[in-house]
């Protein structure tokens, strides 16, 4: 797993031990890490509150601004179409997820990264990591069990 | 145009006289505003300010809940696909929009709200309204005068 991804699961595994949907992302610009965010839905009560928002909100805070050309984003499961256009929205240049959300078939997520309405394409790339995948499926099977 | 539809333009009229993109959104439940957002891109430079999401945070805060079931957005543009997830993530009933989004030809939005990804399909209405394509037509024809 890549160093970045590696941060990225750490950031799944808070989400976890707060009992938010594990999910971790981290902002990469010029090799280093500008953010980092994990899903806090439910602690926050606030539908937007996803890993990738949190970062995305972080990072412009850092910059100053709301552009982030040439950052790239590591996020341990695939954008929910929110996210994604977050992601296109700040002009994120790359992501790079570990796992396929099985609930999004229909690839609205790179419908999103490919459009043309910003003049702005953002790549998409997997960095396969079964860890990511584990937690998540350990998270629901955990909460179907529960009374 | 609607009381409703009216309230979002007077958001809208709000984020032009902040020199931001004109567009504005109110959140009603059961017949009443609950919140209110203009853009605010600019001046927060936050990629993530635009009206939807200010005002579906601000429903959330009010309501102490993420999911805002039963609650209308009006918004005086097509929702980007961000804000669009963003409605749909938040389990908002329904979404009517003004105005169509021009550089967004590819039907983004209505797929978004259609998908099966959450067990929940936004419904999806136009309210006509001149003044909301007027309106940017006018912003974005003065941002190009500018030298």
């Amino acid at each position: 797993m890549s160093k970045f991804m590696s941060e990225a699961m750490k950031e799944a595994e808070k989400a976890l031990k707060e009992n938010e949907v594990p999910i971790g992302a981290v902002i990469v610009l010029d090799g280093k890490i500008i953010s980092r965010g994990h899903n806090k839905r439910e602690f926050l009560q606030n539908a937007i509150k996803h890993a990738e928002i949190i970062a995305i909100e972080k990072a412009c805070k850092k910059l100053g601004s709301w552009r982030l050309e040439n950052a790239e984003i590591y996020v341990t499961l695939e954008p929910c179409p929110m996210c994604a256009g977050a992601i296109a929205n700040a002009r994120i240049k790359k992501v790079i997820y570990a796992t396929e959300d099985t609930s999004c078939p229909d690839n609205l997520c790179e419908a999103i990264f490919n459009s043309n309405r910003l003049n702005h394409k953002v790549l998409f790339e997997k960095e396969e990591c079964e860890d990511a995948k584990v937690i998540l499926q350990q998270f629901f099977k955990a909460k179907r069990k529960q009374p």
